[in-house]
């Protein structure tokens, strides 16, 4: 069974807001516009998520550090193209007790400029480089817009930024390179598809060369970016000052880079594999991966649960998260309810029937699926179907991706995609700024840039908007 | 060899701020008072510390959560003994962009109210409770005095903040001494020695019934409070109207506690334990538990190396954090300062008689006691010197408290010891506020409480300051 995603096209937020809320993922009924809680279990899911992503960062170099929230105005107004872009996103804290604060302290959007203030004093030589490090951390913007949950907030809480540094130009490219693997690698275990696009210039991070994001297409047809990677060339550095002794002597500027992933992560992660009965979990993320629910009749019970104990016994010991569901007081039909609503991937029921055949009954979240495995097989058939769930997860989301990926050069047609959501629309393309924007206003959608995970050949291809011979192509879709 | 602390009594700041610097553990000059950076080594500290935390927690019920760092004034303002005390320590956002806001938002000092507003939302029924959650998060605090690193901050980086309900005053109490054992345990997990006591009313947490607080000792003679637990009643949950359905009908409000912990501990296990070459961690605690310096002679490179490698294959299959420093560039007595300054607990020299009488030389960082072990016992010797260097960091730091602690009855002599910082002083008292004041002024001290670890007798006993029947003794003495 796959996802509704079709019928839900204009219910998507709806159904959004509900899941996470009665999955209890995340609370957004704190009285602050853009900003909630996360309760346990969503935080469970949420500590799944950034080891996953801590262990890849550790595993190419990067460190752990902790940066400040506060950041003072001037050095926030170091870079001036990066100030311009969020002067107006930008809370300020003025007042300490019931003093006016001599100087204003910007509350973090993002931290380059506070971490190249201190990169001043660490770097001084060419056998500091590369210096890589990476910060889990709350950030702010000030959206005016309408917010969303976990998707457009004033208080951003799980910003992973990374942030490098480099003796050459060619070493960031290639960091930038390797970020995008380590991207690729996190999104592919979360089970989540991606387009990787190069954002065209109107629309590339405030003080960058340029910028390359990843984008997942939610199941109202619009793209939610869930990564970035800004190569940040001399930019940062010339403004701040790093630079670094070369072996000949002289002192040249670092080449830095950056990018980040936020807790807009598991809102793709929940939109693109949820269904109508609520969420659906790869069992690496899961903080519950097999639930067992008893159904024992009455003088059944000991026998029923005392194989409950051998199943759970043996699952733990190959180190699955098993949970026993002994409520005595709800039905096992609502359990079945309750834990399909929170995305756990197996259940296992366990009757008086199961006990006399020595075996469980198995039902798996994403098809609903359900099938008979005797007792001994349990060790070796539940992680395979733990995988086998995973990998069916990764290969309809990706292929419905696909499917909602279209290449027009026509521009009603184009603009017809884009405007009824039906997905992206991949277009022919002179490179002209100008043009650049009149396809969006014409599709009244975004560029989201040139693709860099397709193999592109625009010989003899016109614009889709000028006419004129076509550079390249662009993925253009309505965005969050 | 004992940590020199008597000798630093009088630069002990000089030697803290220093030796945190050096060893890369903390980076105060981030350009905003009060405020600093943690780099990479400080960080792996800080998190094998806080994964400590975690784990006594969430083995005794307690779920992690994330609340919200804004809170809107008026929730601030709902608990009027809170606001009181927080009213001259709270930065407040005022602005978004160039946008006055229409209500101030504070940054949270604590976060009793924010979280008071969701459990009304979440705590409805008997069932519900107990009620136990903790979330690690910054905090701030518009500090006016000196602020110190990792000690006085305006921002407080790894506030763990635990927050429970209850059906009963009784639930609440029983909670509180839960608490008191869990922070024991992680005080001894990190050998740092501490007092308990219980605070007088004019120094009790702002909105709390009462306030249990655990102190350590500091080299320079004055306290530190590393761990605080506050019995709040219902005053919180009459301020923001949590109730639950008891079984017989009827609502009553909840009884709530909370406690808390931050990266003071690291200042203090810092403190307790480091000598004048710079940290000294127990092993638990060490992001390096063992390092190895090969010292190879010209031609013997091929053998000490060949006898490093195996010596840390054997470290590493039994789980321990081993670190080979092979630099090149600078001598064997550079990287035995390098290493003795991060505070690796272990250091293992080879070198050419090593490898021929198949040994190693081991250096412990506790007592810089250096010793031989044979190859084939390095497997059990390695583990039980590194719990034997914790063993005695705990028993020598605990010994040090002690004897600096004094009994005193007179009140010329209790002033003696305060003042000239010799440590702690326990004198008997009436009970009587103002007297506990002018015990706080004569003394040049403050008050920590009455003791709740040692046995009291005042039987025949008079008040310190007014000569009147003792009632119990309390701590007296300088603090941070």
């Amino acid at each position: 069974m796959d996802p509704p995603r079709e019928k839900w096209k204009n219910k998507f937020n709806e159904w959004f807001r509900e899941v996470i809320y009665k999955a209890e993922v995340y609370d957004y009924r704190y009285p602050v516009k853009g900003i909630g809680v996360w309760p346990p279990y969503g935080m469970k899911i949420r500590n799944n998520v950034i080891s996953i992503l801590k262990d890849l960062l550790n595993q190419t170099g990067h460190e752990e550090v902790l940066f400040p929230l506060l950041i003072p105005e001037e050095i926030l107004r170091k870079e001036s193209e990066h100030i311009e872009k969020f002067e107006d996103e930008v809370f300020w804290v003025t007042y300490g007790g019931r003093k006016k604060l001599e100087r204003k302290l910007a509350l973090r959007p993002t931290s380059e400029t506070a971490i190249m203030e201190m990169l001043k004093l660490w770097i001084k030589d060419h056998t500091d480089l590369p210096f890589r490090i990476y910060q889990i951390v709350n950030v702010f913007r000030y959206e005016t817009k309408a917010t969303q949950p976990m998707i457009r907030l004033r208080e951003v809480t799980m910003f992973k930024e990374a942030h490098t540094a480099h003796a050459t130009m060619e070493d960031a490219e290639k960091q930038v390179r390797s970020a995008i693997e380590i991207y690729k690698k996190f999104f592919d275990e979360l089970c989540i598809p991606y387009m990787i696009s190069q954002r065209p210039e109107w629309d590339k991070f405030a003080g960058a060369v340029y910028t390359i994001a990843f984008d997942t297409l939610m199941p109202d047809g619009r793209t939610l970016q869930i990564g970035t990677v800004h190569n940040l060339g001399q930019n940062f550095s010339r403004a701040f000052e790093v630079t670094y002794l070369k072996p000949d002597g002289t002192h040249e500027f670092v080449y830095t880079t950056s990018y980040g992933i936020s807790e807009r992560v598991i809102a793709a992660l929940i939109a693109v594999h949820g269904d109508d009965h609520g969420l659906v979990l790869p069992y690496n993320i899961a903080p519950i991966q097999v639930v067992i629910v008893p159904i024992p009749y009455k003088g059944t019970e000991n026998t029923v649960f005392e194989l409950c104990n051998r199943v759970i016994k043996v699952l733990k010991e190959i180190g699955l998260r098993v949970y026993l569901d002994d409520r005595e007081d709800i039905t096992p039909g609502e359990k079945f309810y309750y834990w399909e609503l929170k995305g756990v991937p197996l259940r296992i029921e366990i009757g008086p029937r199961d006990v006399a055949n020595n075996c469980v009954t198995v039902s798996r979240r994403d098809t609903l699926e359900r099938k008979v495995i005797s007792i001994a097989e349990i060790k070796t058939k539940i992680p395979e179907l733990l995988e086998d769930i995973r990998r069916n997860l990764r290969a309809r989301a990706r292929k419905w991706l696909q499917q909602h990926t279209f290449f027009s050069e026509k521009l009603e047609e184009a603009a017809n995609i884009v405007n009824n959501r039906k997905g992206i629309v991949v277009v022919p393309w002179c490179g002209d700024t100008d043009c650049g924007l009149n396809i969006e206003d014409s599709l009244e959608g975004s560029v989201l840039g040139i693709p860099l995970d397709l193999e592109i050949n625009v010989k003899g291809k016109r614009c889709i908007m000028c006419g004129k011979e076509a550079k390249t192509v662009i993925r253009v879709s309505k965005t969050y």
